[in-house]
């Protein structure tokens, strides 16, 4: 654990500019002094910034770059024309080995076009997935979800693979011991859904050891529950059932403005009421679910969310954090090389990826 | 439109016994004088309800039967004991000819595997599809989605009936004159997701007529508002989708509740607020997204809600009569014979039903 920790960051990705990510950084390195951080972005707006914070100067190198990838950017144009963009430098930092993980709270899309490409699948990985934290009833209040479309299709041998990336994420962000994983389907009884997920769920029994346990097939209404800390699907499943959970969510959010500005009545219920909406709020916000991270990869890369204060950007900092410390992907890769799970190393990463095929 | 309308009522299924369905019954005879009703259940219980409804009684003939499908009752099961229920035999009566449409707020899973069972697929449908309406900032309230699980995967020609049957069925809800369909997939460019949904989206495009618009590719996220009127997706994906929507709208509803219980400050708040959140919660119940219509059988299928009430079950009843009087199976295998989407009348409805495969 004393190896020198380097995080990449992506200062000008996100929705606020590099302001809220330098707090994150400063407030990050309070707890953690070990952290240095190579900072991609406009040399002079992160050098004023930086003189109002001295003891995170010390820990910094600044890399210039002015180059910003739009939020609505498409990743396939991204892929093309965003070279010289603090994202891409930002993984490429990862993949020249000046760091070892990368945090940005850019574009998702472009984000996980860019990793792919730039890092490549790790050895003995079939396919990434993108794994995202699902707001839940657990304790510690979320689940682990993937793929969430770094692939649109997997076979039963991918999904046992994400059933092994997962579980470790698993342990990693949460520090369940032998974390629990479901399979999706449409029943929770052996006999449902189609053959190849009948298939995984013999392959991912058979593979279940004291680092995970199965717990057969879940639901959709799973997702939120306690039922298991890893929920395994597709990627084409899982993005739209990323989607629906969002869009659920805002339709409800709007359908209660609307109640609240019905009537007089209902406006002074709504301040009343305005603390509970709030802490409410919080917990489940959609845009804390958006975040995710890269696993098969080589090279590690955290997605913070587009809007992360200092608190939500010091989060995904001391989760890069820990990947760095635990060598995450390397540690994946063993793993499943470990339960035959792996296939030997084999072609690049090919382009099914979600956010790169258009 | 003079034809004499008989409406076969499973009158023991839902959660609250015959009573609020006799009372729904009553309500929509009210609008609608030519109904009749052939009602399923105990005659002694119904016969008393009856008695204190002489008007209604003239236009019922009742079927005496005990037996009840429970609420939690496998689908399988269901089918294999259930043979002498008021589900079963409301459902026969449609295939008898009886009756035209059968109305259940029973089981939901457990009437799919009936109707499909009991009804088979109507000549040159490849595949019945389950359609439900969900809660959408449309200015009726409602889309259209489809498949919910009648099979768990589909082809190009499956969706294109899909397709074809839903927006048959959004005319028939909400009066669309030319409802577009969308068909779901991981984003919105021609381009995305696995290639048999885009020779599925060439071949509605290529079918889009005065009857229907073809928008394109929609999302997750399209689900509750106005891009499309009826939103098409393989049984499997759609299954998941309505629970993973059911989990997020009961996961917030539980959060809402929490936070509202934080204290007394905002206990007295939810006081303040009951209104309103009775209000959201009306509209946007899952349990009423949670009922369906069976399309593509040799008769009709209508799911009132297990827990609908009198204004509840009208609605469905208004519903059945509308397909009734619109010779409402017929009329969509037709539509598909001309388009030339249908396939030669064909083998029997084949086992993958969600439901019915446990």
């Amino acid at each position: 654990m004393n190896r020198r920790i380097v995080i990449s960051i992506d200062a000008m990705g996100g929705d606020r500019g590099p302001a809220p990510i330098l707090l994150g950084m400063d407030r990050a390195l309070a707890s953690n002094p070990s952290l240095h951080f190579l900072v991609h972005g406009d040399e002079t707006q992160i050098g004023k910034l930086l003189d109002r914070r001295p003891a995170l100067r010390g820990h910094c190198e600044i890399r210039h770059a002015t180059q910003v990838v739009n939020m609505s950017e498409k990743p396939s144009r991204a892929l093309r024309d965003g070279r010289d963009s603090t994202m891409w430098r930002a993984i490429e930092s990862v993949a020249k080995g000046e760091a070892q993980v990368a945090v940005s709270s850019g574009n998702t899309g472009a984000l996980m076009a860019m990793s792919i490409f730039i890092l490549r699948k790790a050895p003995g990985i079939d396919r990434p997935a993108i794994a995202v934290i699902w707001p839940s009833q657990a304790p510690h209040g979320y689940n682990i979800v993937l793929d969430m479309g770094a692939d649109v299709r997997a076979d039963a041998r991918n999904l046992l693979q994400y059933a092994v990336m997962g579980s470790e994420y698993a342990r990693l962000s949460f520090g369940i011991a032998r974390p629990r994983v479901g399979l999706l389907n449409v029943g929770k009884e052996p006999s449902k859904g189609p053959p190849e997920l009948r298939d995984a769920a013999a392959l991912i029994e058979s593979a279940a050891s004291e680092r995970f346990e199965f717990v057969g097939f879940v639901e959709g209404n799973d997702l939120p529950r306690t039922t298991a800390d890893v929920l395994v699907t597709d990627g084409f499943t899982g993005n739209v059932l990323l989607k629906t959970a969002e869009g659920t969510a805002n339709f409800i959010r709007q359908s209660l403005t609307d109640a609240f500005r019905h009537s007089v009545w209902s406006r002074l219920g709504a301040l009343f009421a305005l603390t509970s909406l709030k802490r409410m709020r919080e917990r489940i916000d959609p845009r804390r679910a958006n975040g995710g991270v890269f696993l098969g990869l080589n090279g590690a890369v955290v997605k913070s969310h587009g809007g992360a204060d200092a608190i939500g950007t010091a989060s995904a900092i001391e989760l890069a954090a820990k990947m760095a410390e635990t060598d995450f992907p390397m540690l994946v890769a063993r793993q499943l090389a470990s339960l035959g799970a792996a296939s030997p190393p084999a072609r690049q990463a090919d382009s099914g990826a979600v956010g790169a095929n258009e």
